[in-house]
């Protein structure tokens, strides 16, 4: 997606430990007008899945998710992240290990909101090593639900998790590839709808 | 607004301790629909102001907020939570008391990102005893900033923390006003334009 990665390149910031920092318009400021874009991109490409659920993790995922969700015309649920669950009733939950912040935190979703009869699309803003989408994953199997795929903004594609999740069979869409960020260049992979 | 008050109706929860769950549209699960007739609201409340920054909390206010944003035509910026802060460098930070958790957290927002030429318009999901915004407000002032006022997708008005900053000349719109949650009943005040 052209505008996203011309948005990267003009205000993303490279730090130490391939870190890519997208404060100015992803995670912690928004730029609304890019999330619409973002939110019609992804209605296109998962268009025709009978897609009637989305799931993404608070709280990067929420703006691109949402702009998706009313673009397919579907509700959005926010996984919570929580240090300790004490309510565990009537939850699906899963631990989730940043590699980032080297922490273990849980994530959890009401059983009110998600099914056998759901077909989920996960939404999110990043995916490096997987970890978060795996966390996703094992709630939509908990809940019995169909998963239709992935939707991801920005993918560090000299990390493994996309790699793998692929090879398990399961669909995902990243609008931008990143394929270095070694001496604080930022290089986009050119492989694929990206 | 009429649209929120039937969905209030329809999916909200009256739970002991006069909480009122959103967890169905709001909070947890997102009715994409109703976040863009929010916004949709909001920009037409605070039309004119000069507004060009949007100021909200992780996680539940970014929804609404970025409908808002995308309304109006500005960025969006969500504090953001943190139990204790590492990293004090180049942030504005305060701390809020959630009477509900009973914990003090820090919210920050970068720097970066907020300063004296900005006119922000706060927007949250709840307002009850109004700790939320009084530490937006906090890191509103600590930038210079001016405040055009506050919109607020759900007021409780049987708490004091609307009226407290309303007699300090805060602006406050809140799309709807709870005047009663008393025996799981749900009432509202008819009062301003809600």
């Amino acid at each position: 997606m052209q505008a996203l990665k011309d948005k990267i390149m003009q205000e993303g910031k490279v730090l130490p430990g391939s870190v890519l920092k997208v404060d100015a318009f992803l995670n912690h400021q928004i730029d609304p007008v890019l999330m619409k874009e973002i939110g019609e991109t992804f209605a296109k490409k998962f268009a025709n899945q009978g897609i009637n659920k989305i799931v993404t993790i608070e709280s990067s995922g929420i703006a691109p998710a949402v702009m998706t969700g009313l673009n397919m015309g579907v509700p959005v649920i926010f996984a919570r992240k929580s240090k300790s669950l004490t309510l565990k009733d009537h939850l699906y939950s899963t631990s989730v290990y940043s590699y980032t912040k080297q922490t273990t935190s849980e994530i959890s979703v009401s059983k009110d909101f998600l099914g056998k009869d759901d077909v989920v699309l996960l939404l999110d803003d990043f995916l490096a090593n997987g970890q978060a989408l795996y966390g996703l994953i094992d709630i939509v199997n908990q809940a019995g639900a169909k998963l239709a795929g992935a939707g991801i903004v920005i993918e560090k594609g000299f990390q493994d998790g996309g790699k793998k999740l692929r090879q398990q069979g399961i669909r995902i869409e990243s609008l931008a590839t990143i394929a270095s960020l070694q001496d604080g260049k930022i290089t986009f992979s050119e492989s694929g709808a990206n």
